[in-house]
């Protein structure tokens, strides 16, 4: 009978069930639950369990499903369940991980207990992932896995079959596109196609067929550059070589793109005001207060820097009151003109067509299609205020504010990322705070000082 | 002498270069002016000529290296020039691309412009394209590409790798990494890894080896099937069977992965107010100023309406002018809580750990984040208005509104993308309207009906 409930009708809060079962204590059963869930509904089912019923689910599961398991979940959850599981276990499931999601990991959770998961794992697998750990993110180095195929150059394509054959099982689990060929010490010294074996005597030595002088890059090679590289080049992978030229690692394709995408995803979230560390709802209230204030107490400070331009007008506001109910309109409509010219620039930015040079060129782009929405957006605002007070010059005043404000935004909104970019700061994070502080002051100045300038015509 | 010109001295204008490349008429040296810069300044150099020169680009390189060109030309420039090109040239570069981005460039250039190309390519490769460019981009089958390899499930291992090198210059293109088996009537009943091949007797029939009743995908399926798929298993691609199960072609991860990646890039545009198509700055200001205005004239109404509750309260302002001062501030800040609660959510459900049902689990952890931040914002505020005015009750107005507000902001900024993702609208582009239209009007009220409240004590 039970097979016949159709999937909607399950319980719709499954980490209740997945409670009972931490409850009852039987791993197998937890396994299963877990195993028969999309990975993505397993992972909500973990982010909504009570916090001392999620700090037991790694124990519950065998090494290899909590690899799995962690694979899937966001990477801060997974490292803090690492971080709070026994050592032992810890490093069980760091040995089920490729290398170079073993050395994120380890990078992410803190010294000590880094510490002791690896005094728990296989010496051997320990150093290495250690080393890997070692290196920073964004770099060949920590993006690198080790798990690659290499042989010295004057091996034989009949060997070299033969020691894929013998390692079969092992092998499935990299992903082959390369075999690369070193001399006797280590170095780098040619590539092989996998195809290329296929097509060749078995007693031929791989140098051979072997393209030499192969692509590398160093371990201290940055992300951006492995992005132009994969860029301009068709590669799957590209070998990582160290500073003697000896073959240590492999960076594949996916792994810079996943990289460069989690790079772009912090940024815009930092856009959006989450600073300090990806928010998950089920962290403590108060680490997500915290980070959230870190932000939200810059912003009102800058808030205050702004509005102190309207505290200076007081005279002039109480004189024309309506002033007060445009302020809010030519802020917000200004803070959209620019916001538009900061995604294209970013857009811009990204696809390569712009460089941080290119200031004069964004401005004069700008002003040209500014010029054009300043004057109907003023047109349109202008009508507003004249049609709801009767009075064409208090219109007048509001919609040369809006329309002269307009192209200052769009200039402020065009230069600032590439100005930031120059000097090396992150666009996406500054832009739009500088940009709504610079707006909304020289908005509140506009129509205040043209309506101070104007006052016997518009009262 | 030239060679030894340093990098940094080249001409920072090189469109100019080719523009004077270009008067000259000779194709070789602008074919080999582009081949030698990097493909984004490629594509930077291209965006800054004039219209004129633009166009004539295409008609002097080869067939291959536009095509290459066209793959680093953002998409809407790389159709334009397509579309301008003479038919027969466009027709030459099309046939030099991988089918699945013929089809891209066919489905977005104008269907007269796509017919005349279509008429100039070989037929047999004009009806494949066509074929292709009729599915909706975001499927299966507007995602495939048409270059695989299939054999017949009795085909020796012998006969395959025989084929496989008789066409080794064609299959290079290929990125191969499965070999599909069929029926005789093309239906796809097995895969084959290549190196399967490589360990396996040359008299055997593939199908010995091949892996039976392999995943496989219909034309139809979409992109966020195809999305999950290659997330839950690890393919690098995925063959596409037509509703007889006859295999007509092969989705590959990268692609999934890029489609996905445009798609979020997309969306991220629109909920920055570019709307209506991605916009360059080298197309023509009138094109520009139309998509940006169409997103500014909806928001232009949004914030007049948001500010008309300001108008209803003018005579509670006259008497306490100060609060002019505090409304773009709450303003602000209340937008600025909500967009923090809007990125969590956003990202939530990017992750797959939030669901749309999630409705009240997101308001509780909202409200406890809220209810501290609105705690510490509203406190601020208060001695930031009491110092000023001298008048605690002010500050305590002041106070209370943010924090109230603040307690709306995220509440509304973490519901609001479940409640669209819902109704199967896009978070991304309509939260933040709906957001900050919602905060203005609720935090002006707050602020304007608790001062005449309170009237008699905070003039």
């Amino acid at each position: 009978m039970e097979s016949q409930i159709p999937a909607e009708q399950e319980n719709p809060r499954p980490w209740e069930n997945l409670e009972e079962l931490l409850d009852r204590n039987v791993d197998e059963d937890v396994q299963s639950f877990l195993n028969e869930m999309a990975p993505a509904d397993a992972a909500r089912c973990i982010e909504r369990l009570d916090g001392d019923y999620r700090d037991r689910v790694l124990e519950s599961l065998d090494a290899e499903s909590a690899a799995e398991l962690l694979e899937f979940l966001p990477d801060a959850r997974g490292s803090e369940l690492l971080e709070n599981a026994a050592p032992g276990t810890a490093a069980a499931i760091l040995e089920e991980l490729p290398s170079d999601e073993q050395a994120d990991m380890l990078a992410s959770i803190g010294p000590e207990s880094a510490a002791s998961i690896l005094a728990e794992m296989d010496p051997e697998a320990a150093r290495a992932a250690a080393d890997l750990a070692a290196y920073p993110q964004d770099t060949a180095g920590g993006l690198m896995v080790r798990e690659f195929l290499a042989y010295q150059r004057n091996a034989t394509v009949r060997a070299v079959i033969e020691d894929i054959r013998s390692r079969v099982d092992e092998i499935g689990d990299y992903e082959v596109q390369y075999i690369y060929v070193t001399e006797v010490n280590g170095t780098l010294t040619g590539v092989l196609r996998l195809r290329d074996l296929l097509l060749t005597h078995g007693s031929e030595a791989i140098e051979r067929i072997m393209i030499a002088q192969p692509a590398s890059v160093s371990v201290t090679t940055g992300l951006d550059e492995l992005v132009d590289l994969f860029e301009s080049k068709d590669f799957l992978g590209i070998p990582v070589v160290d500073e003697a030229n000896r073959l240590v690692g492999l960076v594949h394709r996916s792994d810079v793109d996943d990289a460069w995408d989690e790079r772009a995803e912090q940024s815009r979230l930092k856009a959006q005001g989450i600073v300090g560390g990806e928010e998950l709802r089920s962290m403590p209230v108060l680490r997500r207060s915290r980070r959230r204030l870190s932000w939200l107490s810059i912003n009102i400070l800058l808030n205050v820097f702004a509005a102190s331009v309207i505290a200076a007008y007081q005279d002039t506001l109480s004189q024309v009151i309506a002033l007060a109910v445009f302020l809010p309109i030519i802020s917000d409509m200004s803070g959209c003109s620019g916001n538009q010219a900061v995604a294209v620039s970013m857009r811009e930015l990204t696809l390569g067509v712009l460089k941080p040079v290119d200031v004069f060129y964004v401005w004069r782009k700008e002003l040209a299609v500014g010029a054009l929405n300043a004057l109907v957006l003023g047109v349109l605002l202008a009508a507003a205020a004249w049609i709801w007070k009767g009075n064409p010059m208090l219109g007048g005043v509001i919609g040369v504010a809006l329309a002269l404000n307009t192209l200052i935004a769009v200039s402020i909104g065009g230069i600032v990322p590439l100005v930031l970019k120059r000097f090396g700061m992150d666009p996406a994070l500054a832009s739009g705070p500088i940009l709504t502080t610079l707006t909304d002051m020289c908005g509140f100045f506009l129509v205040l000082s043209l309506a101070a300038a104007t006052m016997e015509h518009i009262v």
